[in-house]
């Protein structure tokens, strides 16, 4: 199930081209799962006070249209996959009906240390929509 | 007359020491101000299409308390003065209650070549809030 | 043929998690290719004061593990490929010895306005390395 | 004693003004500051392994002609006043001869959890000069 997310696009995030710098799209997804895992009951935030961190180790964005300021966009973030240990997410970034970048990021779990851990049983559903 | 808008700390926004970067309070002030002169009619997007700028040339931000990732802070804006060619407005940035961080920004209006310009009447105007 | 460029890991790049943000190697990948084409005799900066751009359509980027603030990373950047309209190069950022990110970025040249033009002769010769 | 660092503006840093967005003077400001301290033997990046942090807690900054993509700016930074507690130190940032923007920072030493901490007495002298 998709999430839908808006947010305005910051002054501070365009570049001299005069649209987004593309780097900030990888901002744009990061807000998208935020609240993907919000609206499922897992406040992100609250994840990382447990000691558990979902840390980015493969990203990927293809730029379809330029993005401006002010321009309040569209993100839909959606799962593709959740393992034991990994969480896939695809996103795309909307101007009305005009698709402006899609991407996606792979994220694993670790502790505070970097060591590889297993997704919570908890997290693991509630991302699957299962109840 | 204050305008008050909201807007939620990105990951992206933090540094190390666990907070929100205080670079990024000048990114809270330019939200700020957009939201201002959207309220009073004058898109900054719209103003920068007619060939005018608004320019920083003083920034000033005093840091009360930090701020955290995911928090849906308050930006609240005023006006403190416009002149001709200039303009002055201060924030404060809170959570709930509590100031997090308070500050003024100095713009001077240019064209695209840099030079002074006169700020239009109407947008003058419009600033203090005069119909 | 390789450029490898250095860069010192600002305060302001890391996150809450202690390490750089995975949005700030976009930033890395841009300064190795800046470097690539000033090597080589073509200053970006110049190149779009003639009017033409380099526009990212493609970006990937694999994180193996994470920079740290203060590191003096270096930016390996290699041409994958160039073809008349379109470029790819690939990235790695290493801390010594050990590969930090890789990732590779693909950009097509436009005008101002956006329209693909096609790259420059020289550019596209000295981007090969062919004299 | 003045520390002289030089660093090249990244594209990231610029805004659609064609200019580095006013913000990242404050990145400028700290790259500036930790090459003080590491030139005066005190790496800060050590400095908060051992536990102690100096925070923001006051900033300025005056800008005075725009910065471009790809300049290599000198950042000059010198200490004003060093107490049990605080430090400020000044900051010019500059292309060439002219002055692009001048600003301070005050900085508070505390702990891991925010308690106001005593300035080691070594760091004090370290800034201070004195041997």
């Amino acid at each position: 199930m998709e999430q839908v997310t808006t947010t305005r696009i910051r002054y501070a995030d365009t570049d001299q081209m005069g649209y987004v710098h593309h780097a900030k799209y990888l901002e744009y997804f990061e807000i998208g799962r935020t609240e993907y895992m919000r609206a499922r009951g897992h406040s992100y935030a609250r994840f990382e006070e447990s000691g558990l961190y979902l840390v980015l180790t493969e990203a990927h964005a293809a730029y379809r249209r330029p993005a401006r300021y002010d321009m309040e966009v569209t993100i839909r973030t959606r799962l593709r996959e959740v393992s034991h240990v990994q969480v896939t997410f695809d996103y795309t970034v909307e101007n009305g009906r005009e698709i402006l970048c899609e991407g996606w990021t792979k994220l694993a779990c670790t502790d505070r240390d970097g060591k590889l851990r297993r997704i919570p049983e908890s997290l693991g559903k509630a991302l699957e929509g299962v109840k």
